[in-house]
C-alpha cells in the first residue's frame, strides 16, 4: 500500500540521507522507500484508475489528446517564436548545442511566456500530477527543449532524482516530469526512452560531484549515470520504451524512471515543454552530495509558492 | 523501360563522366541515368516480381526468414568470435570507434572466414542480386560491422554511389549492397535509415576530396554529403524507413540510395555482414574525383573474378 511508505510532511528538515550517492569509489543499488503513487483516491478525469496503476508500475505514462488541436497549434506556434527570439527572450537561461549557438534549452519557460506559464498551471498536467503526491506542487524546474534535426545530440541515461538529490537537495522521491510534445517524436528522431520499473531501484552512483558540475552536465553528463554494467541490468530486467507520439502527446515520469535519449540525424528536429513539478512537503534542503547548491533557473530553492492549478481550454 | 537505358558493356573504357560530383563550389541534382532493375525477366525464388517491383520504386527491399534459425545461428556465432579476435583475425582490415578501441568494422570479411565466405556466395543474395543487375557480379568491397552498445556513434546521410564514383572509380551505378543483420536492428538502436526513391537522384556534392579522405571518411563522413537543405527536400519528398528486423533479415538497397544511422546510447549492439556486389561490366577504372585510388580493402580494382553463385543451406 503506498500510503504505509508516506513520510513525514518534515522529513526534510532532518537532513537524514535517504538515497546517498556519489560514492568515490563504489556503485551500490538501493531500494526506493519512497511511493510512486502517493494516494488511493479516485484520480479526477481525465486521469484514469487504470493511468495511475500503470503509472505505479512502469513509473511514466503517455497520453494523448489531452489538448485540442487549436490548444497545440498555439503552443507549437509559442515554442516556435521562444526558440527564434533565443536570448533575447531568455538571456542567461538559454543553453546551445555543443558544438554550435543552436538553442537547446530555455529555462524558467514559465517565467518567460504567459501562455507557457498557463500551460504550467493547468489542469490537465499539474492536476494530474498533483493528484498523484497527494500534495499541493510547485515548479522545481521548467523549460523549453529543442533538439536540432541533422545534429541532434544524444542524452546518456541518468536518473533526475540521483542529481536532484545530490545537486539540488531534494530529499525524497516525490516529484513528477511532465514532458508536453511540440513536435513528432519517434524513436527515429531521438524521441526519449524509458527503462519501465527502473523507478523501484536507487542506482547510488560512483564519483564524485564536481565543482560547477551543472555548467558542463547540461550537456554532456560525465558524473551520476549508472554504470554501463547497471544499464545492461535494468535494461535487461525491464526493456526500453520509446515515447513515441505526435505534438500535443503529454509524457509524465516519475523523478527517479531512468531515461535518455539518441542522437538525431534525420530533419526532423524535437522540441518539447518540460515542467518537473515537487511536492511542497519535499521542498529542497542543502545537497546531499555537492559543495554547493546549483543556480535557481535548475532548481527553485526559496519558499516555493503552490502552483494555482486553472482548470478550463489555453485558447 | 528498365533495359532502354542499359549501357554499353565497355561504358568504362570510355571514361566518360556520368556523374560529376565535388564541384568547389556547389551542389546540382542530376537525374539518374541507369536503371534500378535491369532486367524484366521473372526472377529466381526467393526473389518475387512484386519484390523486383518494391526494389525498383523504392531502392531497397528488406527480406526475412531467408535463412534457417541454425544458419542465423551459425552466423552470429562465427561474427562475434570474428569481433573478439579483432586485429589477430584482420590485421589492419580493422577499423575501431572514434573514441575508443572498440571493433568497429572488419574489413575483405569474406577473405577473412569460410562460413562469411560461403554467405558471399550463397544464392538468397548473389543470385538476387545477380538477377537483379542482370550481370554477373563480384565484391566490390566486404565486411562486418560492428556498432557497440551505449557509445555507437551515428553514421551521417549519404549515397555510396557518390563516394564509389568519386573516390573508386565506379563509372555507372550498376552495384547493389546487402546487409545480412546478425543482430536484432531496431530504430532503437540505430537500425538503418533509408530514403526510399532517393536512388533516382544523384546529389553531385559540393567541396573537394582531401587526400587519403578514406583514413577519416570511414569514421565519419565530411565531403560527398549532401548539404542539410537537400537531405531536407529529400526526406519531405520521400520520407525515411527505418529498415527494423531480428537477425537473419537482410536488406538489399541500390548504391545510390540515400541513407545513414543514429548513434546508440542502449546497451544492444547491432551488427552486420555487408556485401557490395558490382556488375563486372561495371568494373572499376580510374577515381573521378581524387586524386588517387582508394586501397583494395574499400574497392575491388583488379581483374575481379565473377562470384561463383552456390545453391545450398550454409550449415
Amino acid at each position: 500500500m503506498p500510503l504505509e511508505f508516506a513520510p513525514q510532511r518534515d522529513v526534510s528538515a532532518t537532513q537524514e540521507d535517504a538515497y546517498p550517492t556519489r560514492h568515490p569509489d563504489r556503485e551500490t543499488w538501493l531500494e526506493r522507500k519512497d511511493p510512486v503513487v502517493w494516494t488511493d483516491k479516485m484520480p479526477p478525469a481525465p486521469l484514469t484508475r487504470s493511468d495511475m496503476d500503470s503509472f505505479e508500475r512502469d513509473g511514466f505514462l503517455v497520453m494523448r489528446d489531452l489538448f485540442s488541436p487549436a490548444e497545440v497549434a498555439a503552443l507549437v506556434d509559442r515554442s516556435r517564436e521562444l526558440r527564434e527570439g533565443g536570448r533575447a527572450v531568455a538571456g542567461d537561461d538559454v543553453v546551445t548545442e555543443p558544438d554550435s549557438d543552436a538553442v537547446r534549452t530555455i529555462f524558467r519557460l514559465d517565467e518567460h511566456d504567459g501562455l507557457m506559464n498557463a500551460l504550467s498551471r493547468d489542469a490537465r498536467i499539474a492536476g494530474i500530477v498533483s493528484h498523484l503526491l497527494a500534495d499541493d506542487v510547485y515548479l522545481h524546474q521548467s523549460r523549453l527543449n529543442y533538439k536540432p534535426g541533422f545534429t541532434g545530440k544524444e542524452f546518456y541515461w541518468h536518473s533526475d532524482f540521483e542529481t536532484w538529490h545530490a545537486e539540488d537537495g531534494m530529499p525524497r522521491m516525490r516529484a513528477i516530469s511532465a514532458s508536453l510534445l511540440l513536435t513528432e517524436n519517434r524513436a527515429q528522431n531521438g524521441a526519449l526512452m524509458l527503462m519501465p520499473g527502473s523507478q523501484n531501484v536507487f542506482v547510488s552512483c560512483q564519483g564524485e560531484t564536481p565543482d560547477a558540475n551543472h555548467e558542463s552536465s547540461l550537456k554532456r553528463q560525465e558524473v551520476g549515470t549508472p554504470s554501463q554494467v547497471s544499464l545492461a541490468d535494468l535494461a535487461a530486467q525491464h526493456g526500453i520504451t520509446d515515447a513515441e507520439g505526435p505534438a500535443g502527446t503529454l509524457i509524465l515520469f516519475d523523478c527517479n524512471t531512468i531515461h535518455g535519449s539518441n542522437g538525431n540525424i534525420t530533419p526532423t528536429p524535437r522540441s518539447n515543454a518540460f515542467f518537473v513539478y515537487n511536492a511542497v512537503s519535499n521542498a529542497l534542503t542543502e545537497p546531499f552530495a555537492a559543495s554547493g547548491a546549483r543556480p535557481d533557473f535548475l532548481a527553485t530553492r526559496n519558499t516555493p509558492e503552490p502552483i494555482d492549478i486553472r482548470g478550463g481550454a489555453l485558447v
